[in-house]
C-alpha cells in the first residue's frame, strides 16, 4: 500500500516514531529546527516551501543505508536533497519525510587519469569538482547554471551551456551506487566505459528525481580541458536569424562548444547587470574548444554561417578575461533579469524542440509575453532547441499571477505541439506532472507507474514528484 | 505465474490454440516450416538452435500489436526477430512460442535533415538506412559489423568500430515506440534533442534484449557526412605498445573516428584472406573525420604518438579506394579468421575493460591462447576498451571444445576483475547469464528481475534471456 493512502494521524505517528530511532543513531547530525526544514523545502521558484519533518546530514553511504531502512520500516518519505537549487518543488515535502542532505559527502573517491573517469560521492558540487580536478588537466563539463550537486544533477538529469558538445548527465555518467528503497546498495555499471550487460540501470536512475533510490556514489566520464577554448558574440537582427545560424552551425558538424542565445530583453538586462555594451538585439555567445588550428577554423566557419544570416560583426572574446566577462554575464543572466524589475519573483521555466521549430517556438512565446503583458526575458541552449524564460512577477498582484501561470501552461503546451519536451533540464518535479501525460500518451505513464511501484511498493522515495 | 512454470502439455496446448488464432488473421504471413523456424534461432556460434513453433512475417506495427495481444491471451513467449545476427542466443526459443520477424517492416518513416534526425521501422538494416539517406548528405554512424536491423541494435545495445567517436546506440536513439507485453503501444520520448521528462524509458528499452516488449520504430540521430575522411594503418611491436598509442590517443582528445587492433594472428588471417601486406606484428587501423584542416591535424597528432609509442611507419590510405580496402578487410576479420583453420566453427565473445588494462588484459588473454593450445585471433575497438576474441574449435573434439568453454570463462572473470564488464556489445542473451551477477551483484540483478516481471508479470517476451 502507497503510503499517500495513510491517514494524517497514522504518518504522523510513523515520523514521529521514525524521528526517535534516527535521532538515537544520529545525534546532532539529525535536525528538526523549523529554519533548517526549510531550507530543505522547495525554496527558488513559485511553488509553496513543503518542509519535511526533519534534515539527516548524511556522512556515509551506510548512514543512509541506515537511515532509508528505518524509514523504510515505518513508511516514512525519504526525500534526497544535494543543494536545493532544482526548480519545479523537487525537494519539496508534500507528506513531510526525511530529507537526506548529502552534502558532507562531497568527497572525490577516485581518480582514473588514464581512463578518463573519476568516483566521486554524490554532494560534491561540479565547482568543487572541477577545482579538485584542476592540476590533473582534465575537468568535468556539464554545467547547468547553479552549482548544483553531481548526485542532484544524476537525479534531475541536468544538462546546461555546453551539452550540445559534451552531452547532458545522461551521457556522462558511467555507473551509479545507490541506497534502494528496501535499504539494499545497488551497483548500476562496471567501469568500463561502454556495456550491453543488462537493463541500463544508470539511464534509468539518471532522471528518476529521487523516486527509485538515494545516489550515493557516481562514476564520471571525464575530459581533458582543451588546449585552446575562443569565443565571442554577435548579434542579429531578429530571433530566427540567430536560430538560423545555430541550425547552420550544427548541420555543419561545427563541434560548437556552447551556444546561447539572449533575447533582446535579456540583452538590455545583461548590459544593465554586466557593464556590457552589446546592441539592443538578440545574440549569440558562443564558444569553440580544441586545437588552435581546430578553434580557428571553426571560429571562421561560424563567422561565415553568421554573416550569412544578417548576423552583425562578430565580437572576438580572445582573451581569457573578456571570455570570462562574457560568460559570467551568461550565468548571471538571471540576476540581470531580476535586475528588469525588483522586488518581483522570477519563476525560470524550460522547454526544448526540434531545432527546426526553435525560432518560430521562440517568437510565438515571445508574442505571447507582450499579449500578456508579462516581463519575461528569454535564454537558450539553442544548439539543443532547448530555452528558458525568467517569467518576472509581482507575487502579490493576483491578475498578473494568473496570467503569468497561463502563459506558462501555454508554453509548455506549444512545445509538445511542436514534437518538444515540457523540460529540456529541469526535470519534472511537481511543477510540470501535469504535461507528461500529453507529452509521452498514458500508457508511457503507466509504464513509469509499473516500475516505480515495483522499485517503491510503498512510494517512501519522494512520493509526489514525476508521477501524480 | 511466470510462463516458465507452466507444464510442457499445458504450454503446447497454449501454443497450439495461439498459432490457430493467429494463422485465420495473418495467413500466409505466419510460418510454421521448420526450415524457416530454424532459420529464426540462433545460428552464429556454438550455442543450440533452439527453434520457435512459428514465425510471423510482421508488416506494420499494428500486426506486432494484434500478435503480441494474441501471444499474452495464450502465455506463448514472443521473441522479436531482426536480422538474426545476434552472438549470444537472443533470437533462441527455449520454451518455443513466436518469433516475430520484422525484416518487412524496413521502412524510412521521416528524415528531418535540419534537426539531423529520421524515424525509421525496426527491420531495417544499417546498411538500408545509409543508401536511403545517402543523397541527404547525412548518415547513420553506429556500424557492429554485420548488417543487423537497427530495431535488433537497439535491443542489444549495440556499438561497433565507431562507437569511440559517435557513442554506441545508447546515445544515438531520441525515442522509441514498442508494444509492450500487455499489448500496448508506448511512446518512451518527443522528438527533442534533449529532455529530463520522467524516467527514461527510451534507455530502459535499450539493451532489453527483447525481453520488456518489441520495438516498433525508432527515432535516430544522422550525422552529417563528414567533408573529409582519411585513416590509414601502423605496425607495433607488441600489443602493449599499441594499447599505450591508443590510451594517448584518447587522453590527447583527437576526436579518432576509428582506432581498431588486430592481433599478430589476425594480422596474419587478414594479409592471406584480404590481400594486404601488413608486417606480422599487431596493428591499429584508424580513421579520421572532420574538415581537411582537422583531419590534417588529427592525422599528423597521431602519427607523432604512434612513432613515440615505438610504432612503425604510418601508412596513409588517402584514397577512398585504398581506405576502403582496408576497413573492407576488417569488416572481413571474421571470415580471414576462419581461414586459419578450414572447416572449424568460430565462435566470437567480447569484453571491455577500462583502456588502462586493455593492454595487461589482451596479453594475459594471449597467454591463455597459447597455454591451451587455442587457434584465436584477437581484434578490439580498443579506443573504447573493448575487444574480441574468435576462437576457431574443432566441434567433434570434445577436448578442445571443452578447453574452448574453459578460455571463454576465464576471459570474462579476467574482464570483470579488472573492473570491466562480460559484454560491451554483444548482450547478455543465453551465453553471458552466468556472469551478470557476479559484475553487478546480486541486488542489481534483483532488480532487473524486479522491472522486468512489474512490466511482463507472465514472462511472456523473450524469456531466458538476460535473467536466467
Amino acid at each position: 500500500m502507497s503510503i499517500v493512502d495513510l491517514e494524517p494521524e497514522t504518518r504522523k505517528e510513523a515520523v514521529e516514531s521514525a524521528i526517535g530511532v534516527l535521532r538515537q543513531r544520529f545525534g546532532e547530525n539529525l535536525v528538526t529546527s523549523q529554519a533548517v526544514r526549510e531550507q530543505h523545502g522547495h525554496t527558488t521558484t513559485w511553488l509553496p516551501n513543503e518542509a519535511p519533518d526533519a534534515v539527516l546530514f548524511a556522512e556515509s553511504k551506510s548512514d543512509v543505508e541506515e537511515a532509508v531502512r528505518v524509514c523504510a520500516t515505518y513508511k516514512v518519505p525519504v526525500i534526497p536533497f544535494g543543494t536545493g537549487t532544482s526548480l519545479e518543488g523537487h525537494v519539496n515535502a508534500p507528506l513531510g519525510g526525511l530529507s537526506i542532505d548529502t552534502s558532507r559527502m562531497n568527497a572525490v573517491v577516485e581518480v582514473h587519469p588514464e581512463d578518463l573517469d573519476c568516483v566521486v560521492q554524490p554532494g560534491i558540487t561540479r565547482k568543487q569538482l572541477n577545482a579538485y580536478l584542476r592540476d590533473t588537466g582534465l575537468f568535468f563539463p556539464i554545467d547547468p547554471g547553479a552549482d548544483a550537486s553531481i548526485g542532484g544533477m544524476c537525479a534531475t538529469r541536468a544538462s546546461g551551456t555546453n551539452a550540445v558538445r559534451y552531452g547532458t548527465m545522461r551521457d556522462n555518467v558511467i555507473a551509479i551506487e545507490a541506497v534502494m528503497p528496501n535499504g539494499e546498495l545497488v551497483k548500476t555499471a562496471s567501469r568500463a566505459k561502454k556495456s550491453s550487460a543488462g537493463y541500463d540501470l544508470t539511464r534509468l536512475l539518471i532522471g528518476s528525481e529521487g523516486t527509485l533510490g538515494v545516489i550515493t556514489e557516481i562514476t564520471l566520464k571525464l575530459y581533458g580541458i582543451p588546449e585552446m577554448i575562443a569565443g565571442g558574440v554577435c548579434s542579429f537582427p531578429d530571433v530566427e536569424s540567430a536560430c538560423n545560424a545555430t541550425i547552420m552551425t550544427i548541420q555543419s558538424g561545427i563541434p560548437v562548444a556552447r551556444i546561447e542565445l539572449l533575447d533582446t530583453l535579456q540583452v538590455k538586462a545583461s548590459n544593465a547587470y554586466s557593464k556590457l555594451s552589446l546592441p539592443e538585439q538578440p545574440a549569440l555567445f558562443v564558444e569553440f574548444h580544441g586545437t588552435e588550428g581546430s578553434v580557428t577554423e571553426q571560429s571562421d566557419l561560424f563567422g561565415e554561417i553568421a554573416s550569412e544570416c544578417g548576423g552583425g560583426t562578430f565580437q572576438w572574446a580572445t582573451q581569457a578575461e573578456d571570455r570570462n566577462k562574457l560568460w559570467q554575464a551568461r550565468h548571471d543572466a538571471y540576476w540581470a533579469s531580476l535586475g528588469l524589475r525588483p522586488g518581483a519573483k522570477g519563476v525560470s521555466t524550460d522547454v526544448c524542440v526540434p531545432i527546426s521549430r526553435l525560432a518560430e517556438c521562440v517568437e510565438a512565446t515571445r508574442a505571447d509575453i507582450e499579449e500578456n503583458g508579462l516581463i519575461a526575458p528569454i535564454v537558450g541552449h539553442v544548439g539543443d532547441g532547448n530555452f528558458h524564460v525568467l517569467v518576472l512577477t509581482d507575487m502579490d498582484d493576483t491578475d498578473e499571477d494568473a496570467r503569468a501561470e497561463g502563459f506558462v501552461e501555454r508554453l509548455n503546451w506549444r512545445a509538445l505541439d511542436m514534437e518538444g519536451t515540457c523540460t529540456g533540464e529541469h526535470g519534472i518535479g511537481q511543477g510540470k506532472r501535469k504535461y507528461l501525460g500529453r507529452e509521452l500518451g498514458e500508457e508511457s505513464l503507466s509504464l513509469m507507474r509499473l516500475v516505480k511501484s515495483a522499485v517503491d511498493p510503498y512510494n517512501i522515495m519522494n512520493p509526489g514528484k514525476i508521477l501524480a
